[in-house]
């Protein structure tokens, strides 16, 4: 058996384990997990001082250095991130009852982990706290495959969690690092089909197409984020220009920030003046269809292919809408599926963009920049989802379950 | 643009006008589906001789040319399936509230059909009437790619059913059939990513695997059914004989009928030489473990490794447990997910297998035979999934939606 596979199996076997431990005791190991991260906060930064020494050596750019490199508040904050799942409600053993049928069996659905999750991604050495925990609490066990540059601090807490583990006589195999960053062994884990549940991979659109394309298991996909904000006729002209800036400027490289600007022509010669100032005061490069351009100064001129763009930067893709219909039709075209905004005081107008737009987060006069686990109150996020199956949008604890049918009966056959 | 890279846009397309379509409107246009099906019964039935001509031809088995024939009886059975679908509850648009956060914001999930589902089947002509009428009452779009052998007759359904469509002014390709059953197409069906959600294949191992390996679109998956009546030390023997011969003999064909029994070392002596006259009565043959052999006939003896096997017919593998602990280790090691059967009186024992074991359905004293989404009271079937994600067991209309996101401010930012 190759080192990949019996890594698989044994994750697999340890997850019968783990499915059946009750909250209090789940709640007991992550405790003493978060102590152990705590108490053990040097042995990590000396591990993670070898993964900056590589780094450096290597040459890797600050912005990479500085995603690698831990502190002791970033140990904290790792802690109190576990310390966060331990209030979360245990999503498992949730019965709902469905109905009792004529014959007098009585049919309901229990929620059950998935089983083993495997997490790909980057150099954020902080995933493997995390997703330890998340995948902990749900009930699964986790098989992390992160980057060659944080394997070292990835093990250094791998190992820690693992001796919690141990403590409480549970396997150490419900946390699994892998501790071989070579493709071909991606290649063969994204194979295990028998023992791996759902691959979740944390990266790039390169990395995720990678892992998409090779997988037998399922992956959740999480492409990319064109996200819109629509000014409607209704807007308050004010909450608008709020909504525009943070969506903009507060974060640039992130997948929930705006990327597009549609506005309702009846509100254009009020409101884009105001909101062209703003963006041009805060340094936003200015993409706009024609009818909009003239609002701008030194605007860039877009044809309308060429909408759709994730810029990730300060520049952003402007457009004069007729109607609510046609920003909804733009979105439909050029959206990517994750978070679409409208800013509206016509709650009509509003309620019809929600429901309509395909998006997996649809808000109402809030920032697009909400559009994350925590601030939607899921806690903690395991992941994104911009493919519908499973789930849609940000991914807690429930999204790592799936539900079970429980029939009990008195005997009954079928006629 | 190739054909199948159109059907699939067209499907995509469609899809997004019927996601708004409301419930009463979904409803008249099924109703007029069951009775336009009534109406056109003789064009159905001549099409389906064609099919019939070429089958008798191309000399397929008599159980194959059974499964391709329709009659009046049977086109009725089709039409009387969609008006039952019309009165399932509507699973798109259902709203739940998940919390309102410190800032204000206010966060929801809103249930939404999946898009466009792809069903490929072998030689039954009603698929294309029961799918058609579930997708389109889950606001799902549909391409249907069935076997050759029936292809005359799933092109008359579609015929009628898209009549309908264009009646209420709905796209036709909404409901497709892929004109041409040629392999090399149905590849370019599985590459769609862009455009199709959900693939769900009905048939054979072979079929399923053919597909699962070829997909760049999720598949559900239904391998096997290898499932077990495990007699505990406290069933009711009477109970427990029902199970068995009912989930054995009443149809054998089936994924969900018995082909494992686990008995209780303590129950073995009073219950096995009643049930081994049952089966034989029954004309069962018998595979059992050298414990339990000398109960039987003429028993063939497993050995360890031999068990789980799909017989689907008159055989089951026979096994003398110690335990409640052992006979759910050898369903761990021996079942397929789908069903699993514990005849007990103890209530606790009763729970703790429909807990722990690892299977789409787990019944306590009920008949394995009831596993269909029919007997569960989902209405109607559309798969059943023994992978864990999106669904796992029978999945009616709420297993074809997902949930999105709401989120409802008054212009909230994010600091």
């Amino acid at each position: 058996m190759s080192l990949i596979t019996e890594l698989a199996s044994q994750a697999h076997s340890a997850a019968r384990t783990l499915a059946v431990l009750d909250t209090e005791r789940k709640n007991q190991v992550l405790l003493a997990m978060s102590a152990a991260l705590r108490a053990n906060v040097d042995s990590i930064l000396t591990a993670n001082e070898q993964d900056l020494n590589h780094a450096r050596a290597a040459g890797l750019s600050d912005a990479m250095i500085d995603r690698l490199t831990l502190t002791p508040e970033r140990v904290e904050a790792m802690a109190q991130g576990i310390d966060t799942i331990v209030k979360l409600d245990d999503p498992v053993g949730k019965r709902r009852e469905l109905c009792v049928r004529p014959n007098g069996i009585r049919v309901s659905k229990l929620s059950v982990p998935l089983g083993v999750v495997c997490m790909i991604y980057e150099a954020r050495p902080n995933v493997t706290a995390d997703a330890g925990a998340l995948c902990f609490k749900s009930g699964n066990a986790v098989i992390l495959r992160g980057g060659k540059e944080a394997l070292a601090s990835s093990l250094a807490i791998a190992d820690v969690l693992q001796q919690v583990l141990q403590l409480f006589k549970l396997p150490k195999a419900l946390i699994t690092v892998v501790p071989d960053p070579d493709r071909a062994l991606m290649l063969e884990l994204l194979q295990q089909r028998d023992y791996i549940d759902l691959v979740i991979p944390r990266g790039g659109e390169g990395l995720i197409n990678f892992v998409s394309d090779n997988s037998k298991i399922p992956v959740i996909q999480h492409f990319k984020g064109v996200c819109h904000l629509y000014v409607d006729k209704a807007a308050d002209v004010e909450k608008a220009l709020n909504l525009l800036l943070n969506g903009k400027t507060q974060r640039t490289g992130v997948c929930n920030a705006l990327e597009g600007l549609l506005v309702h022509k009846d509100i254009a010669d009020t409101w884009l003046p105001i909101a062209a100032q703003a963006l041009e005061d805060s340094g936003v490069r200015i993409n706009a269809d024609r009818r909009s351009a003239g609002y701008f100064n030194g605007a860039n001129i877009l044809e309308d292919q060429e909408f759709g763009q994730e810029y990730l930067r300060l520049e952003i893709a402007v457009k004069i809408v007729d109607s609510l219909d046609d920003a909804m039709e733009h979105i439909a075209q050029f959206g990517s599926h994750h978070t679409e905004v409208i800013c509206s005081e016509d709650i009509q107008a509003a309620a019809r963009f929600q429901h309509e737009v395909d998006a997996s987060v649809v808000m109402a006069n809030a920032s697009s920049r909400f559009s994350d686990g925590g601030e939607l109150g899921l806690g903690a996020e395991i992941g994104i989802a911009t493919t519908k199956l499973h789930a849609y949008g940000p991914m807690g604890l429930e999204s790592l379950t799936t539900e079970k049918y429980l029939v009990d009966g008195h005997g009954q056959i079928r006629e």
